[in-house]
């Protein structure tokens, strides 16, 4: 692939300047916090957000056990080839959704990986959508393996995606 | 979620400028070519790659008619809290190899939209991993409905993540 | 479906017989009513049920458009080799469910195909469990696409598996 | 649902009697064996298959570590309202031929429990479809974690469905 910036201006270049914080800063922050307090703790904006929510804009709109809220407003920069939101990017929206939903059932001794992620698209996501919302929630919570599901959707409760996913909870103990 | 770069200097801010170029002038240039030509002009460096693909620094490194190869590099930008690649922008990689290998197949006059997308996560992703490639093949064309798998491996062919895809065709007559 | 007789000798073989009407001439009493109705005429015991559902046992036991809610009591012959409940016997039940909810808001001319079926398992399900009902309801109803979910509970409200598919819809004029 | 019987004689019923083993009587025979003898003394005909197996009449043809392959013959108390193989029936070939190449992999003192099975519907099968193979092999081998797929074709290499699972292995020490 050709890098972006070789296409040049013939190509009318739009650039966009990302910034993040040192993700080691914030793990050391959260330290010894469960899944919910690491949550609070970025929603009020004492630790910054992981590197990945910071390139793709998400935004954690809200937060209680078991369930999260993340957004996004559809952005050029997140186009695929057919003009609409790459699906990979709504991927990343659920997944974010649900995985922190299910963090936020953890103590402080736990973490958990996603094993598996299956989305539906429902509807393309464009521009003109303006900002979505992922909706993500515990489906089962057991001792090793946590289901959640989630649903995107715009202001006027059109839904666009909906997922669920597998996590495997792991103890510090294992 | 606090803009990253409010919490600012004391959090070790690091910045990145991404350039892409306007997709609309890639979809006159690609328009009337069929899927494996519109592929081929992007890998040759004529026509700029569609935005997410820039954001996310995805590489089009093998194609043939119904199978693709994308490759990424593990960035700080794209980890999670965890410090391993979000997997959302691993099902981005998927997604993106499985969605090219469909459309290599298809003529012209069609395109198509992807209905669901599911990924299973069999080892973290992490910078030390290295480049890792996407291997996207149809398994099943069908007139109406097509569905893809994906593999995603390092330089020594050990497995990260496989993935299916269930696409449906569309057809300007339609 | 028939009670077990007992029998066998030296493998204590065990024995049930299957009663199923012809398929055909369902179809035929069926034929140009919609989706509604004519699960409305099976549950009303007018019309047979299809064959896998007399196999395997399954009752439908509450139609509405676009929800259903089908049963089962699990029995020694839906056993896997570890004593519960065959996963794909519960797949069949979910896509029981999904699909008639699906065929309950489709007029006399259309039909469906499912594409794809993903179910999550989260508890085992025993003879002990006693009757588990499957609700399948409609998620997204598209023009081309419908999408499903279903959960499987037992008497308590306590959840065994869920489940999401993806039907496209097969009209007549196509 | 009313019974299959009491639509009686009027709807041209058709009886088929199953018969199969106590599988107590399979599991205590079993005990001891690793995944792969167990499978291969079911294969030799020594050990009953389970119920279910039974039920469906799934053949075990192929069997080596990591992979199987299992057969049925369509017949019409396989069917759906449509006259092809129900979905789910579909979704318990291809459970039982990754379950079991799963198992095949496992030592004594080790299980493991279906997570998550996702099937994908390419085309229908009928009776004039003929006998229909699922190959199911390990994709990802994981200590706790293990994932699997399955094609299931006909005798002239056909594709019917695929399909993922993840598993999850239980130790006799957890």
């Amino acid at each position: 692939m050709i890098a972006a910036t070789d296409a040049g201006a013939a190509m009318q270049t739009r650039t966009r300047t990302i910034s993040w914080a040192d993700p080691e800063r914030s793990r050391i922050i959260l330290n010894g916090l469960d899944g919910h307090e690491q949550l609070a703790a970025i929603q009020r904006g004492e630790v910054a957000p992981p590197p990945a929510v910071a390139l793709l804009g998400l935004c954690l709109d809200e937060l209680e056990r078991g369930r999260t809220v993340f957004s996004i407003v559809p952005d050029e920069l997140h186009e695929n080839p057919m003009g609409t939101m790459h699906g990979g990017i709504v991927a990343t929206l659920v997944d974010t959704a649900m995985g922190c939903a299910v963090s936020s059932t953890l103590p402080a001794d736990a973490g958990f990986t996603t094993l598996e992620l299956s989305t539906n698209f429902v509807r393309p996501i464009t521009r003109a959508t303006g900002r979505v919302y992922a909706e993500g929630t515990v489906v089962h919570g057991g001792g090793r393996v946590v289901t959640a599901q989630a649903r995107v959707r715009d202001d006027d409760g059109n839904l666009y995606a909906h997922a669920t996913s597998t996590c495997m909870i792991l103890r510090s103990a294992q």
